[in-house]
């Protein structure tokens, strides 16, 4: 008999067999582009990914300077595009400068990795993204993971390291529960103890702060010589890739050593103008990241009131509590049903094992679309949900 | 005195001051829309990042669809046209099924870590792709790591292994001097050893194998139950982009656990457009695969006719040897001032610490291009190149 490679990936079927078991069987649901449904699961925070201004903006770049980059960042991968939006950026909020990524998920990845490194020391959070904890992996530092929100522990972790250098890493607005990091108490941990602040600002830039410069500028920490922050141009902006903003000479390393910037293809350039143009709109406009928060907050307000398990949302994130994995998913398919799209977080996309309802705060929501959205969510909540 | 973080980046200073001693500062250099340099150093092969039928479809994705996905793909980020692109990837190159990430970076991270793992066996070659070495990395796995291009040593590694699951990594062809695998050796000892292949075929598809569709499918492996073929959307294609292409079974496990894929905001629709676009005028011209190969075969000739240590192209990618860093940048550099844009490559971003010149065909290019290309090159070589 000859051999063959059938038996493999065998292993692969039992997997699915317990996912399916244990409720967390995953499915794609293709978006039409004439969807009717109301959207409360994604993460375009303004609602500018569908705004001529910045849609038109994409559309115009492809066409003068084609659909892909054709390279990496350092060979063919920078059009004039790219340095604009680094500089716009930067500007914007504050820093010294920025570097684009093809994605949030690349920005953070490349960002740990050449700030720490075997030697050094890594602090985090519980609950930090998932792109975090893999730059962290990557990273090959000691890494010390802290309770959810427990800065006390982060500054005593700093304090008994023992290596020289050490970053600390954290979400700033979470990306479950949208709770909000301590940051003034992480950064002065931080700078007592001599060590790095990474801050992954993906749900917080476009929404907090002034004019939507994010929770690392609001805390007065954008300019700080040992901090670092990632943000996305894929919620807030409502394009593609991610961007690390810091001190000069941070950027400059990153540009120099970070393999996700080295090895992987510029962004592309509709993505690049894209986020451009959403950045002018929210200068502009600066009203609109309060309208998200207002949003947001009525939203919590309601569904609290109506017996839900809500967190209090510091930005544009709300979590509705759900008891099982399977009544979640049945919440937020017959939400769907009614016209309502929430976002349904089960294990392992929950730090907690708690699955839950995530709703997202948008700013162009009216009023009746929130009232819409907190009676089908009301009419279709399983028993025990409140 | 209260202390603040200024130091806390000072090592950064001391990394910079060696790089620049060693020849190896990095800068970007801004494209312009409507430069005249001769291209030989990106990666779009196929000439089609700024055929008006691929930016035309990218454009106009932007303005039906918006700019951004808005989410991940399990949420709101797979439109129509995600799951048409996946569908088209697989029929055109015959594998059961397809999924597509952001990037091709992002495709074999999540690919490697999802189809391994701790008390499994990772065997690589030592020259694979920087992308494919950290999603190894990540994966936790025991990894060995066999001398490039010894399928061999890479049977010996199988047969001698500890674990019961191992995966084979590797790229089809080599990201900087070009060549391809052993693949018919690897798949060889991958069937009687029982173990899994995974192929990154960013620089073979589009190029290699019946009308592009790649170093795997040329092979004859795309449809092996163990082989699993990574691509990028960002090369041949001209957009942006990944995707994994292999068994129904695999495909679904990556869109269940693979976490670049549900961490991940899913590709902006002006990408995922793009390539679908480019995908249709591959199928239409099935002769520009021949074309690239012709004009790297042309070019590498050429330039070892007049005394250059080339590669013998197997896709579309030649490097050329120079005698340092430094005399690679300068060549470079060079070049570019007479018009001819070429990829300068030094340590780290080479596996044997060889400096070169990398250039790339494009089924796009003139035989007077090709003239201009080894002329230019040729007057600016440094002593000691040939
Ligand atoms: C907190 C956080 N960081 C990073 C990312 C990754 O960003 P991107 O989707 O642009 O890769 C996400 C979500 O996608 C996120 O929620
Ligand atoms: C062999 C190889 N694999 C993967 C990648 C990453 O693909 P992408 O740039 O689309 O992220 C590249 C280059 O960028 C590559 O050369």
């Amino acid at each position: 008999m000859t051999s063959t490679g059938e038996q493999v990936f065998d292993w692969i079927d039992a997997r699915a067999d317990e996912r399916r078991r244990a409720g967390l069987t995953r499915q794609l649901r293709p978006r039409r582009a004439d969807s009717t449904l109301l959207d409360l699961a994604g993460n375009d925070y303004l609602g500018l990914s569908r705004d001529k201004r910045v849609s038109g903006a994409a559309a115009a770049a492809a066409l003068r300077w084609g659909a892909g980059s054709t390279g990496s960042r350092l060979v063919t991968g920078t059009t004039e595009l790219h340095t604009e939006l680094e500089h716009s950026l930067a500007t914007f909020c504050g820093a010294q400068a920025a570097l684009v990524f093809s994605s949030g998920f690349a920005a953070n990845l490349g960002a740990i990795t050449a700030l720490s490194g075997k030697g050094s020391a890594i602090v985090t959070d519980a609950y930090i993204h998932a792109s975090l904890i893999d730059g962290c992996r990557l990273s090959r530092a000691d890494i010390a993971v802290m309770q959810h929100g427990d800065a006390a522990a982060i500054k005593r972790a700093l304090e008994t390291r023992r290596t020289e250098h050490a970053l600390v890493v954290t979400d700033s607005v979470f990306s479950v529960d949208g709770d909000l990091a301590p940051l003034p108490q992480l950064a002065a941990a931080c700078r007592d103890h001599k060590a790095g602040l990474l801050v992954d600002d993906a749900h917080g830039f476009g929404v907090l702060g002034e004019g939507g410069r994010g929770a690392v500028a609001e805390a007065g920490l954008i300019k700080e010589p040992n901090v670092i922050t990632t943000i996305t141009l894929s919620k807030s902006l409502g394009a593609q890739g991610g961007a690390v903003l810091g001190p000069r000479r941070v950027i400059r390393h990153l540009l120099e050593t970070a393999r996700t910037f080295i090895f992987d293809t510029g962004l592309a350039p509709a993505s690049a103008a894209a986020a451009l143009a959403a950045l002018n709109v929210l200068r502009e406009e600066p009203d609109r990241p309060s309208r998200v928060r207002d949003v947001a907050a009525t939203l919590a307000f309601r569904l609290k009131d109506a017996g839900f398990r809500v967190t209090v949302p510091d930005a544009a994130v709300i979590s509705v509590q759900a008891p099982s994995p399977e009544a979640a998913l049945q919440w937020a398919e017959e939400c769907r049903a009614a016209g309502v799209w929430v976002g349904c977080f089960r294990p392992p996309s929950v730090p907690d094992k708690i699955s839950r309802l995530r709703l997202t705060a948008r700013a162009d929501l009216t009023d009746a679309d929130v009232d819409r959205a907190v009676d089908v969510i009301t009419r279709c909540a399983p028993t025990g949900a409140s």
